[in-house]
């Protein structure tokens, strides 16, 4: 293990340390950011102490927007999303953080600047509000999530290690605080909205009541029911800066009545656990999916196609080109997700993938954790 | 009893018969109104039989809009609404129905041409939906509300004799019946609308989905939570066109997106009984309260004094005058009473009631009724 220090702000850490992924030790190399704290040696009071030498974190894919619930609602999926794993690393400088990795899916196109980097922005801020001074930390970087597809690629980057920090030192901080992190994250990606973080920290359907202050309803589903979602992702990159153009600016009276009343419609349905009233109220937005559908080829056929399958409702997932479709049944949710498929080629001359996948009801958590 | 028949379609009848209200026989005047539907005086295969030969119902008071619930959202307070008698009449044509009298508040201002009036429009449509062409019917009409308070007194009154003709011929008709029949009567008063006709036909907060086709959600308040609603009405008339053109015809795109949100978190904290957020929610209103609250002298001041006095929410109830404001205690609803009429005198030079009434979970109901 080698550490080379050219200064105190432009070191590079080289450090060999047990890789969570691979699960055998191998040199890494990152950048690191400073914190612009001073550095200790010791901990400092009220500074708490790592409880593990490194831990893994899973974060889930999540489906925002969901129709009428533009902007302030969103979904957490189960068995997609990204990986971090966190170490106390000695060879890093006390108080900052070195991405040491990055894997997985468009590992090109992601920066190794924590202060770039979805992950490390969001790390860093759960290091300030906890206000760790005295350790350094390295993090490892597992994307399962496609960049730009509607399913919450950096929420689950900022999730998974905004938990994995607050894990590494016992779990101090709540929610709120957690989705504040990944808020910084967020803002500097896409723009500062939580309708994907808050759901992949949280799990389950959250709504954003407000930001100033920070305002989330957890909006329970029945245990006792079931709910499918067909993701289905043509190969077809969105154009983010058409997509936010394509939104009105100003929205007649009768239309905001309506999709105010299908948001309304959508909480009551998630929350009585109303698979047919969820999936009406996520194919009713008069205001969005009417201008952003047309920039995804295919799209309209797409919706179609899901609902002559027996899907209960579909829209765009995100701001897409994911389009989501929900059911009660994994098996008509493969045949709904094939005919989908099938139109996306037929309308839109795209390829695409689909697949079927549960509501996540838990959100980021721990996977794996070593002791100190 | 006498009865003179002028024409068939401009009868008088005089009936001597049973005043529910009173309890003592006493005769009636009033205009009737022809179905359109042959009359025949035996009963025609299919059509229901009356099974009393007079019911008395009530209908409660209701809240719409609730904020950002803007036409459609409402909900059903206990303890205020209008009565109907309704009686089998064989001085009245068969098929047709007789407004035999009016009482209470307002009955100046109120036709006894039954389409000319909320409980006659309402009846005829719902003998109509059962297709009674056998038997005659007379209504006697008690206004417990006052007209355009914001209360849901033409509501009230649809609701309450919808509910009267279905029970008199045996509770045929379920509640999306009933709210098509009452707003059969609100369209040629407000507006078609239901926010109002809908909850004080079915009681507690009911959320319209969509008119075409009827689609009502009843959104379920804890039975184990107690909510009572702080009524203060100002003696002021409110200027129904002013109130209609204040409202903007488009809106901002922030602010649809802060409303349906606002309306999300209004409907989750109903099912949720969370008072906090719920009164949060009803006080969050960014695009109709701001235009409409200027228009009545004193409520901005009166709904800072009633959260100074410690509602969780507080609003105008429907188009106003009345404010509503939100509370788990009935005393500490007296008091926010209270303040709130100092301040409507205070800031608007309006005298005003105040009167603190609970959650009305039941709806338009029957009260008394005699067998056949």
């Amino acid at each position: 293990m080698a550490t080379c220090y050219l200064s105190p702000s432009k070191s590079v850490t080289i450090p060999l340390q047990t890789n969570l992924f691979t699960s055998t030790p191998k040199p890494v190399f990152g950048l690191r950011c400073n914190l612009s704290l001073p550095s200790k040696t010791s901990l400092i009071t009220g500074e708490p102490a790592p409880l593990y030498s490194s831990v893994k974190t899973f974060a889930p894919a999540t489906v925002a927007n969901l129709g009428p619930g533009f902007d302030f609602l969103g979904c957490a999926v189960d068995g997609m999303g990204d990986f971090v794993a966190l170490n106390v690393d000695p060879h890093v400088h006390p108080g900052e953080i070195s991405i040491s990795a990055i894997s997985g899916n468009n590992v090109g196109k992601l920066s190794k600047n924590p202060l770039r980097n979805c992950a490390g922005i969001a790390a860093i801020e759960v290091m300030k509000m906890l206000g760790i001074r005295s350790v350094g930390l390295s993090l490892m970087l597992e994307k399962g999530l496609p960049l730009g597809s509607g399913l919450g690629s950096s929420a689950a980057s900022a999730a998974a290690a905004a938990v994995a920090v607050n894990e590494i030192f016992g779990n101090k901080l709540g929610f709120e605080e957690l989705v504040l992190a990944g808020l910084k994250s967020e803002e500097k990606v896409s723009g500062y909205h939580a309708d994907n973080v808050a759901p992949a920290i949280m799990g389950g359907f959250v709504l954003i009541r407000s930001y100033e202050p920070l305002d989330l309803i957890q909006l329970k589903f029945p245990n006792d029911k079931q709910l499918f979602f067909v993701l289905v992702s043509p190969d077809f990159e969105a154009p983010t800066k058409q997509m936010r153009a394509a939104l009105p600016a100003e929205i007649g009276m009768s239309h905001h009545v309506w999709n105010c009343s299908q948001a309304g419609a959508l909480v009551a349905s998630v929350l009585q656990g109303d698979l047919l009233g969820l999936g009406k109220a996520l194919s009713s937005d008069k205001i969005v999916e009417p201008r952003r559908a047309p920039l995804i080829p295919g799209m309209e056929g797409v919706k179609k196609a899901a609902m002559e399958a027996g899907a209960f409702g579909c829209t765009i997932s995100g701001a897409g080109p994911t389009a989501v479709a929900v059911t009660d049944n994994e098996e008509r949710g493969k045949e709904i997700g094939k005919l989908m498929v099938e139109a996306f080629l037929k309308g839109g001359k795209l390829q695409a993938s689909a697949t079927v996948k549960q509501l996540d009801r838990v959100g980021a958590r721990l996977v794996s954790s070593i002791k100190i």
